[in-house]
């Protein structure tokens, strides 16, 4: 995989340079993590939600991310318009299905956002995007513990990306990128990384930040799930055991940190057949 | 006090192998937090606030935590409807009344919630539960300073807990807690948790967690009072007056490293006459 | 400037002895910083924005911060009904416009509450401030870089305080506050404070503290802009490039820390012909 090494570790740089402005409409559980992530790997953040300003947001920035953590009515109508805002201006588009599969709510939503919204990465865990691949699931709250035994994630990335022509990546123990062709299984990160909130939404913002500075689909995907791999790695490293608030702090202090020598040095991908 | 900090300090392995999921309906400023403290005690967290979805997150949720921090018109109307499902199930159901006593708004909410719902557990501090117990109280924001002076919270805490029938727990200087039969103090804790906005918060979602993982609702509410009080101690002691930033950074760690030992050896309770 | 130097040095005493209830109309990104960073400084927090409790609430507070950051149609009616109860009640407001010239909704909301309301104090970065004194701008999010180099913060500083008769504080490389007569610029802080998210709305809460406190809103504003100021140096000086997560942390530990001596020895004041 040093090709795809090589792309990554190039795509930091790009990203640093060009500052990317991504328009997130997130849970207010994780979303000052989220831009605290997007700031320390180089992006720029704006937070909007009001269906009467959501559109200009979008088209003044380089990707929407849309988080379905703490969707309500209100958010759910500024969702659908500014994807489709961001279709029309060819800005690309990430969804994090958080809870997919936990109430016929959520389950509504990300079924109204993939059909009126075409969407270029969807970064969520096993349950969720076993959800959305069509199978039923029993997901518990966000946790990726116990869904993670259940099915398979390369059948589930695949199954999800062909439905809906798109990038799909599911994180967990081992995680799995997707665009329906090529395959890339990704082994960095820590279990720790399970015990602080927002690493998911996090991750999903990475990918936005990544596609807003112009990188391609599938290596944005892996880019933004290897960089929080690798900066619960290097957090883990430095403070093991200490406690779950230093390892969250160290987290956001690696994001600030990494460079392309990090991902040359610790980027374990694999490509597989698909 | 052997048998209640045996209990305790047993509740806390159980606790970590149930891994509980807990709904919170609570307020924006400290849910990050709150998240955080209830992944670091071994809970998972869902945080949903919308009433089309709260009934289908509390169903499969072990406990519902409720907190009015910022409260508003619609989700006042999830918090009914999600405390109602969660008595259906026989789910049970923490509340903090964060700032009751200081708007008409917030003092009729939490009316109705004590009207509509059976609650099994309110943690507060002195004037909070002192205006709960029926008493006119004057709340300086969410400060506890000034209310410990006026009121028994010995008193205030049963007289609540006898009209609404439920346990009590307040906290401050030293806390109270009381089931309207058993009174017990817990003087765990340090002054500098009060320099840190969601230790309150936090508290009464370590209630839930507990009271989600079947520990009953006199025990589980001294477990999480003790366990934030203990966690305050450990960062204290660690950290000292380096500032509040890295205080409140270390509750998290400590509570993430909380065991049986750690209450055997830190819990100051003392059961009184009531 | 010994002589303010001397005045805002001792404005930190009169703040931590008076403990001001502050209440925070503000965006949910950074709020929980903002309660943080207001317990750091002395203050008391209170978070409220239905239109049901929003009176009730400013009316037992000391100042009244408004911050747009993410702004929606129920809270801008909130802003509003807050601000304009503040007046009635001698009450201090401090408007922070984020993101002012990004969105039409925004637009229209400061318009709509520096035409409603008395406004005491203006804290924008520079674009955002020349928006509201009339310019045309292209504002990228809530970022200052790319605008600090388009036009004159004094002349935009003193255009706004003279137009809408208050005292602006435009936070920048150097930062510049005026209160149409007397203009005093700032040169604290490290260029490591635009890496966190947050630290805008901070100072704005940091200048309601003061106001808060009965500090008159010049000093308030110079005092709360080079607080922060201070704390990014201290911070920095301790952890350099450790990140920007331990960086954000160190900033709330220098303020919770700040007394007379740190603003005699640090703050870097210089006052201009206006």
């Amino acid at each position: 995989m040093a090709d795809i090494t090589a792309v990554i570790s190039q795509s930091i740089e790009k990203l640093r340079s060009n500052m990317p402005l991504v328009h997130c409409i997130t849970n207010y559980v994780t979303v000052n993590d989220v831009a605290n992530a997007l700031l320390a790997i180089g992006a720029s953040p704006i937070m909007a939600d009001d269906i009467r300003e959501v559109s200009d947001i979008t088209a003044i920035s380089s990707a929407l991310v849309i988080n379905i953590g703490t969707l309500n009515e209100r958010t759910v109508q500024s969702m659908l318009e500014a994807g489709k805002t961001a279709n029309k201006n060819n800005i690309p588009v990430v969804l994090d299905p958080v809870g997919a599969g936990a109430s016929q709510f959520r389950n509504y939503t990300v079924k109204e956002l993939l059909k009126e919204v075409q969407i270029n990465v969807i970064r969520g865990n096993l349950s969720e995007v076993s959800y959305i691949a069509g199978l039923k699931v029993n997901t518990k709250g966000v946790d990726t513990a116990l869904a993670d035994s259940c099915n398979n994630p390369m059948e589930m990335a695949l199954m999800a990306a062909n439905k809906y022509n798109c990038t799909v990546g599911i994180t967990g123990a081992v995680d799995v990128v997707t665009d329906g062709n090529r395959v890339v299984q990704i082994s960095n990160g820590v279990t720790y990384l399970s015990k602080v909130t927002g690493t998911g939404c996090m991750t999903t913002a990475l990918v936005g930040a990544f596609m807003g500075a112009g990188v391609d689909s599938l290596t944005a995907t892996i880019a933004g799930i290897c960089s929080m791999g690798i900066a619960g790695e290097i957090s883990y490293e430095k403070y093991n055991d200490i406690g779950t608030g230093t390892f969250h702090m160290g987290i956001i202090d690696a994001l600030s940190r990494l460079n392309t020598d990090t991902y040359i040095k610790r980027a374990k991908l694999n490509e597989k057949e698909s």
